[in-house]
This record gives C-alpha cells, sequence and structure tokens, in this order.
C-alpha cells in the first residue's frame, strides 16, 4: 500500500509558501510544521481543519528552532534539548488534532534535521524513542540511519521517495534550497516506476534502488498540484482508500 | 478543600526565576509556563519531571506571546488567533504530560491576559470553550468574567486568592511588576482569613470580601519559599492529601 | 515637491511578500521593515542594496515587536520601551546604509504603531524625540498628533497620502488587513487631485480634504506595480528629480 | 597598555545574570550583547548608559541568532547571512551609542560564533571585513584565526586572555556552560603572570606561552565582582586611565 504526503502549513503569519488546500484531494498524508521552521497556531489550525475535511492524515514534522532559516540550517544540539523540542511540537500539534478528535498518524523530521537524522545514530535514536512513545512511525529515507536506527528502538519506519529531488549514484538526495517545477507526466513516471520495480535514474544516467512506501509532493513546487495530481492518478491502484482525486467540501 | 498553586517553569534559556524545586514540596497545583511568556521545552520538561517526583499536579499557564515581556504587556488579538495560541501552549504541556503520564489538572491564563479574561467577555468565553473541551477547571477571580463565563460555558471555575498581592476596596488585584517579600507569618494568617472567614483587609483599611478555594504563592518573591511553607502550614486541616511538608525525594 | 514612497523588505526568511526591484523604479523613498514586523538580516540588506541601485531613498519602517502578527496587532507598552525599541530598529537599519555610504532619509512608524501614533500625543512624542534626534522627517496623516506633536518637538513632518487606502468622511484612513487591487488609471487621478488640489472622495461618497506631500503606494496590493507605474507618470510634474520611470540597472 | 573586559548586558526582559553595575568600576571595556543571544533593547540601553556613567568603552558582543540557547550552540550559516547578522546586531547598538554620542570601540564575537572565528578562516574573514569597515579592532585568541585572519584583512587584533576558563596543553580554551567561582587573590597572580610574563598553567600542570593585552572576566562568575576588582588593583600599573577603582556614580 502506498501513500503520498506533503510538507504542509508552512506559512507563517501573513505569508503563505503554498495552495494547501488544491493540494489536499490528491496526498493521503500532510506533514503539518509545528511552528519551529514555518507555521504558527493559526496556520497549523486551519491545515489541520482542512486535513480533516479532505479526509488526509496528519504527522508532525517537527524541526530545529530556526524559523529565519526554515530549519534548513544545521545546528548542534544535545539530545536532551533536541528530544524536548520534539515533544513539545508534537504536542503542540496534538492540540489541533484532539480538538478535531484526529489521530497524529506518523513523524517526520524537517529540512536539516532530516539529513542530520539520516547520518548521525544518536539524532535518530532520539526521534526513534519518541514515535515508540506515540507507536507511530517514521517517514525517511531506507538504507540510512532512519531505517536502521527506528526499527531497531522499535518505531514504525515508512520508507519515502522524493518526487522532485534528485539521487546521486550512491543513493543520497540532492538537496537544494527551492525546488523546481518538474513535467507532471514525466514526475508520475518516475515515481510509478519506484514504486513498481524500485529504481529510478540517479544523475549519473544509471539506475539505483529505491524504497517508495510513500511519495513525497513537495508543496512549494511551482507547479505542485498538477505534480501530485498525476503522481495520484498514476498511483490509483496503489492507494489505499483515503486517496481520491475528488474530494466532498463542504 | 483547598489547595495551593504557583507558577512554575518560568526560567528561559540560561535565565531562572525562581528555585522552583524548593516550593514543590509545599504547594498542591504548579501552573507551568508554556513557552509564550516565560520557559522552552528545557525548562518545561524539568518542572513537569519535578512536579510528577512531588506529587504536585500540573496546569496549563497560558500567554499572550510575549517572551520579552513576560507576557505583561496588553496586545489585542482576534478571539480565533488567542484560541490557536492557547490550543498551542496547552498542547505543548500536554506532550510533556503525556510523556510522564500525568494528566493536565487545570488551565489558568498568565499576566495581562489573566487580567483581560476577568474584565472582557469573549476572552474568558475563549479560555472556557476550551477549558471545557479539556473537562479541567480554570483558577481565577471570583466575581469577575473569570467565574461568571466560565461557569456560563460549562466550565470548572476555582476561585484563587492571592498571597502576595493587594486587593483595592472594589476587590480587584493591584498588580505589581515585581513581587515583594512579605513577613511568611502575617502571609499566612492572611490566607488563613481568606480561607476560614472569606475576608481579607483592603489596601483602604477595610475588609472586602473573597473567596479563596486555591491560594497562588509567586514564585519569584523574594522569600517565596518560606512564604509557601508557612502557608501550607497553616492550611494544613484544610488541604487535600497530595499537600505535604516533607516529600520523597528520590 | 511630491515623492512616492513604498513599504519595502517585507519579506522573512524564505518568504517574499512583494516585488520590490520591479517597484523601485517608480518610487522615490522606500520604508524599509527593521525585523521587528518583517524583514531580517538578509531582507534589510538586499532592499537597501536595491534602493541604492535605483537612487531611492531609504527610511525606518520601524514597528511593535510582532512579527507573527505584522505588527498590527495593538501592544500595550512604556515609552521607555518603545524608545529602546525604535533606537534599535533605526540602528540595525542604519548599519546597512552605513555599509553603502547612503544616508537615513526619513522615520514611518508601521501598522499599530502608525495607528497608535496618530491618536495617542506620547506615542507621538516619542518618536517625534528620535527623528529630532537624527534630524530627519517622518512621514504620517496631517491633522493628527502626527502632524501636532512631531511638529511640537522640532522633528519634521511630511504628510502622507495612501494610494490604496480609502478615508472615511471624518478623514480617518480605513484600514484593511489585505490590500486590494485597484484600477490603475482611477488611482492615478485620485492621487492627483489630492496632490494638485488636496481633495479625495470619501467613502460616505462627498469630498474632503487631504495634504498630500508624500504618495504610498503599498508593495502588497497585487497589482502594486502597475499602480506605481501610474502614480508615477501621472505625478512627472510634481516629482523631484530622484523619480524617473527608467532606472540604470547596473 | 593592558585593559579589562567584561560581557555585559546579557540580561533578558525580566531576567538578569549578572550585576553589570557593580562591575562597572572595575573594568575598561564592556561588551554588549545585541539581542540575538542575549539583551533586549532595554538592556542595551541601560547597559550602554552604565557604561557612560562610569567611563568604560563600549564594543559590540554579536551572536548567532539563538536566544534560548545563548548563542552556545553551533549553527551552519553561509558567510552572505552571517555578515548580514553582524551588520545588523552592531547597527542596533551603534543606535544607543549614537544616542549618548559614544564611539563603538571595539567588536567580539559571542559564544559559538568566537569558537568558530578561532578555527574557521571565512567566518573570521567575515568578522574582519567589517571591524575593517568600522575601523575597530577584534578581541581575540592569540594564535589561531583571530589573530591571522583579522590582520590579513587589515583589521586591528587585540589579544585577549580570560580570567576564568582553563588552557590546556595545546594552548586551547576549556570552554564550560557555566563560570565557576575562582580564588579573587589566584585570578589576580594567574592574570599578571600572563600579562607580564606571557605564561599560563595549563591543565597539563605545565607552562604555556599567552598573549594578554585584555582580560576578561566573565560577569556571570559567581564572584565576578571580586574578581574584576582583584584583578583590577593587580593590574593597576598596566592599565590605561579609563580604568579606576573609584567610580564617580552620580
Amino acid at each position: 500500500m502506498i501513500s503520498i504526503n506533503s510538507d504542509l502549513g508552512e506559512g507563517f503569519g501573513i505569508y503563505t509558501l503554498s495552495d494547501d488546500e488544491a493540494l489536499m484531494p490528491y496526498i493521503t498524508e500532510a506533514n503539518v510544521a509545528c511552528g519551529f521552521h514555518a507555521s504558527d497556531p493559526n496556520h497549523m489550525k486551519r491545515t489541520v481543519e482542512l486535513a480533516k475535511q479532505y479526509g488526509v492524515k496528519v504527522g508532525a514534522h517537527f524541526s530545529l528552532p530556526d524559523l529565519q532559516g526554515f530549519g534548513r540550517r544545521k545546528m548542534h544540539l544535545g539530545q536532551g534539548e533536541l528530544h524536548n523540542m520534539i515533544v513539545y511540537q508534537i504536542g503542540a500539534l496534538k492540540g489541533f488534532l484532539d480538538m478535531l478528535e484526529m489521530p497524529l498518524n506518523h513523524l517526520k523530521p524537517h529540512g536539516a534535521l532530516y539529513g542530520m537524522a539520516a547520518s548521525d545514530p544518536d539524532i535518530a535514536e532520539t526521534i526513534a524513542r519518541i514515535a515508540h512513545h506515540y507507536q507511530v512511525p517514521v517517514f525517511g529515507l531506507s538504507g540510512t540511519c532512519h531505517e536502521t536506527i527506528y526499527k531497531a528502538h522499535g518505531a514504525g519506519f515508512i520508507p519515502e521517495f522524493f518526487t522532485d529531488l534528485d539521487y546521486d549514484q550512491d543513493g543520497h538526495l540532492v538537496i537544494t534550497q527551492t525546488h523546481e517545477a518538474t513535467d507532471p507526466v514525466n514526475a508520475a513516471k518516475r515515481v510509478l516506476k519506484a514504486v513498481e520495480h524500485g529504481k529510478v535514474t540517479a544523475t549519473h544516467g544509471g539506475e539505483i534502488p529505491v524504497v517508495a512506501q510513500t511519495i513525497c509532493v513537495h508543496s512549494d513546487t511551482p507547479n505542485a498540484v498538477d505534480i501530485a495530481r498525476a503522481v495520484n492518478e498514476a498511483l490509483q491502484p496503489h492507494l489505499s482508500h483515503q486517496a481520491h482525486c475528488t474530494a466532498d467540501k463542504d
């Protein structure tokens, strides 16, 4: 069973970053920012409401404390304070989920923390212990500490494939500051190959193996809605019942 | 049944404001700051842990978003955004309570928001609806919107008496920027009179009626621990079993 | 002599609010946000550089400390702390101006503080004293405390007319949360009437007197660039030499 | 000529960290926090006023943007954004200096940034270029990038010796989270040996060479005032005229 996730609720104050509502019909899980790299109580409330309205599950997209840097700058933290920051952010999001009687579905570290957890077993363990406490899985990259450490500490792990990021020949993501528009048809084909054949064409031109159980569509890619729609259509046979191209909007 | 509460966890980063652990043996409820006027994830974690260790119940001490002003500056907010800010803060605190399997015991707005809720029915209603959702009571001033509005919306209300603040002849609190040292013996006598006779000597010299079901000892009064100890001793016959002068510290 | 000003540098982190560079050719003064309601060191640096490149003068657009509320929520501050906040913000902006050897041209309070200074003489005086210290004028509304108090304390005052805000029959601005697109031709005509005849049609349909020495074009109005271009063309005979429709971009 | 410096103005909001006024009589230079790791406009104003009153020179003590971590956590920043952050902070401080007609005397990076600049030539160069622009020297550790890079870019460099930090056998500072009380007499002797003989006993028991042109007394060491007084007395023959044990307090 495949799912489609997107990082949403990433506005702040009067600023917006993506058209979250337009994406909702094509995704199955929303990773909602918790106020440390983006979002604020108003954006979180609205994003959780939208998710409920569209039948989209909600996970916590927690971050390093770096609003000005959008959580994309590495910081050196002790494991204790990192643990506390994550608990704070998940709790804050659960406040809104509780109000709407929605469960917390999963965890996904954001930005620099996502990358740090992939390579640093201590950071991955801190995340794993919290995921185990909440009994929810963590989205991450297969073959990294995401997978090995999360599993080792009894947390669920869901391997994630990125629609709009390149992979190098070692399977590492090529992280970019901004996400560029991609042809939706090609994006959908690429995703389908990853899901059905476990392969992606890497930057050196050859194919490398990937594991794709949840597909991430970045919400701030210029044509994100078109990509999400195309990926959703291509994946229809693989999606669980929550995914649907037509949503009943009240 | 009477309880003794204190506003704790009000440090931030390397800053500390009070000796929270020294107060724990003498109080029954801790109002824990949630990061908007004071505290941060580390301080919240430690305060909740201390409360558990000493058998002290924990309530959410939420605030306007004003760390530099310690939540003591009035701000004009819409009810929707105020609601969202409060939900965010309570949720963040519950993150730490959940980790230690402790329940949320009560709510208490902080500083300027406490005063605003006393006189503004819309603000009191916003708080009342959240308290009703969580099925926890709110600490506040009897005879103000705290009492009338909280009760009108089905939320519990617990009238609060302040050990170290003066009341004017209309029963209004005389709010001060800093809390001055008070003679513990006199403070305890004053509290006992409020509890047993429902009276306090106001600033004009005459007695006014007060309702005192929970007693607040401010943690940043210079001799807060002495005051808390004296009040705790004086109130022994009135305290529920959670209050105790000797705590088993592991 | 008439000038055209715009509130610029109002992005934050990865967020942008307006196309500042596209506006530069049509304005004579940029009011640059100083990090309290919007902007950050990177946005300030870039905005000041753009201003230099286009020959646009720079003023400090300081605010209440409210990034999440974009400085549009009233806060109650003491005059001492307000003074200090303004000095901090102006100083920070001057850091970037000094680097490029540009002078500070003027002051303009932002958002809620703009409104508060119009009606509260204490706040206006705090601003006036700082303007006097820096020997720069303040942009504001004629007939309010902006004018009377600034002048009374020896600060320069430049009456400001808003391209995209309505005036009620008492001459008060009708403040809106967002700025709507306006027909550029009509906007330019309205500005020209204000400048040449000192009149504007108010919301009740009748004409009221206005004083328009500097014209504000809000940068976040959807068609802000079109409006600025039209206003700039209409005002050509009234503009000082700094205003020009064609800029030499290096 | 020797000077004595201290990191001051490190309170925030209602929090205070040290008794800045008590230290003023014994130091010649105050490194004033600029709001990124500590301080706020009110604390900066008061600290600059105190410095003027006591004839103490003021330098900018700028930091990474990390109030909760007191600027002690490493962050990975690009040189452009680091440059902008430093310019912002120095400018903000100069706002207060300008008001009191005091010059900016020097620069000193704080906490993690101090350490990063010692070992990373790019960071040291960013600081050097700003120091060169303002024509002020930078305090730092001799034999590190502080010295080599600052000098290479035409910035002044003043080697700093720490009263209350240990040095290991390679001359590296042993950084601690908190500063412990030290015997003032021993501290003064140690400083005098560093100044007069260029030597300090390192943690391995042997002596290593040091260069001590300015002596840092940390303000948050518990007995900071006693240490500062003892160091000041011991250094009397070496101090420039600004240093004095008796200050005329208005």
